[in-house]
């Protein structure tokens, strides 16, 4: 474990998206984080986002009626093309350009290049979500190219299923399935930001972050339904990326990013 | 020179991405080009493309309003943000999705992606096309080590300044600035599709194709105004390439791909 090279795999939440301006604060400590640790081996940096609502405003403008269920994303064929346009183009580009700019040499890609993600189209029933797709393989050997390049993969959420068919995934699942994947050679810490502090023992409270859960509070704090039902698919998927041989799993704000890392902000999910 | 592998670089005209059966009919021959010749030496392929009018139905759509100077779009900051969501998301995207279940490992990227090729915004003197940037530089290694790992990149033309600005490149530029660039290490054949069967000498005649034209009947041509004014800066551009170490130039129907890079079809530009 310990001779594994180091590589932070960060989930931008989309709700930095829409405020350039903290956008831009997040890249910046996003490019310095290859230089953060006193080491003479090298840190690799990944990057995956979503789209926010700028799909949504794309989509409304468009006159695409945009329906959600469970939380989801209906993705017709309409849909599909705008977040394609949003997620593998405007917000991909612009991040990649920005990161450039601040010294990081980022690559923008989506599942299809390079065949980099491929899924399987989820099932019709009980719920049809359209073109949305479900991980089913990442190819390793071209991630581990580009980190030796010092190419730091910043990842739009758009999969595709090797049949031509473009697919729309949750960029959740596509930070935990690409750092289940690449835990085989890298000490992998992923990092989630998201708009608040950290996971937070009282909804009400930003301040009431719990700085740590292991799988045995994690069941206690379900139990007293301390932690509501938008966060557990996110622990849920983070305690399943620890089992699959993760180092680490953090939770917090993107703003706070460098802390975050170092477990001195935020949530850290830990085994047993 | 007979010693550097081959590598094809095709500029996809902008007409072929209204028709999806056209689009689908070229990109199988597209995909096909790596296994064209009897050779132990490895083929390489590159894709670059445009958008045609798709950015633009997108900005009426979107009630931006297009203006053209000189066959070139102003592209002010909507414009932009249309045309990096046009070119570098939906139809890059589309395409590789495409060429990937051709059996093509085609990987989409920008100008951007990992600094691939800067640009100089354009002086807005005498006219100010908005952010129009012209190339200044080709990262060739990031493609050699793509190449390496039998990728065909494909290429939409958005690049960058390094200072965070996108800027819109035109793509015929892109195809010619990275056929010179890559010059020194391949055997380069630049390949134009557009809606035409080559350079016609009777522009109401089809089949009217010159099969060959050097420099010297190049002038003719010029000279007894044979070639009109939209085909002047294509040519103007193909032969720089040739006299920068370009192998061969050829123009043609996208459809005839095939025969096209045989010099069966088209035009054939030649040195002397």
């Amino acid at each position: 474990m310990a001779n594994k090279p180091l590589l932070y795999i960060v989930k931008l939440g989309g709700g930095l998206m829409d405020q350039p301006d903290a956008l831009e604060a997040f890249l910046s400590l996003f490019a310095t984080l290859r230089q953060q640790q006193h080491s003479t081996h090298p840190i690799y940096t990944l990057l995956v986002h979503g789209g926010g609502k700028l799909a949504t405003e794309l989509a409304s403008q468009l006159g695409i009626d945009q329906q959600l269920r469970e939380g989801r994303r209906i993705t017709d064929a309409e849909t599909l093309k705008v977040v394609t346009m949003v997620y593998a183009g405007y917000v991909n580009k612009t991040i990649v350009a920005s990161l450039q700019a601040k010294g990081c040499n980022a690559l923008g890609v989506c599942g299809v290049d390079g065949n980099l993600i491929t899924a399987q189209k989820r099932p019709a029933s009980p719920i049809d979500y359209g073109f949305v797709g479900d991980p089913t393989s990442i190819n390793t050997t071209l991630l581990n190219s580009l980190f030796k390049q010092a190419i730091t993969p910043v990842i739009a959420p758009i999969t595709h299923n090797k049949l031509g068919q473009l697919l729309n995934t949750n960029a959740d699942t596509i930070a935990q399935t690409l750092a289940v994947a690449l835990s085989s050679h890298y000490s992998v810490e992923l990092i989630y930001t998201f708009e608040k502090n950290g996971v937070l023992s009282d909804t009400n409270n930003p301040e009431s972050v719990i700085s740590s859960i292991d799988r045995t509070t994690y069941q206690t704090l379900k139990e007293k339904q301390i932690i509501h039902s938008g966060m557990l698919p996110k622990l849920d998927n983070a305690f399943a990326a620890l089992e699959a041989g993760v180092t680490t799993v953090r939770i917090g704000k993107a703003e706070a990013l460098l802390s975050l890392v170092k477990g001195q902000a935020g949530t850290t999910l830990t085994h047993a």
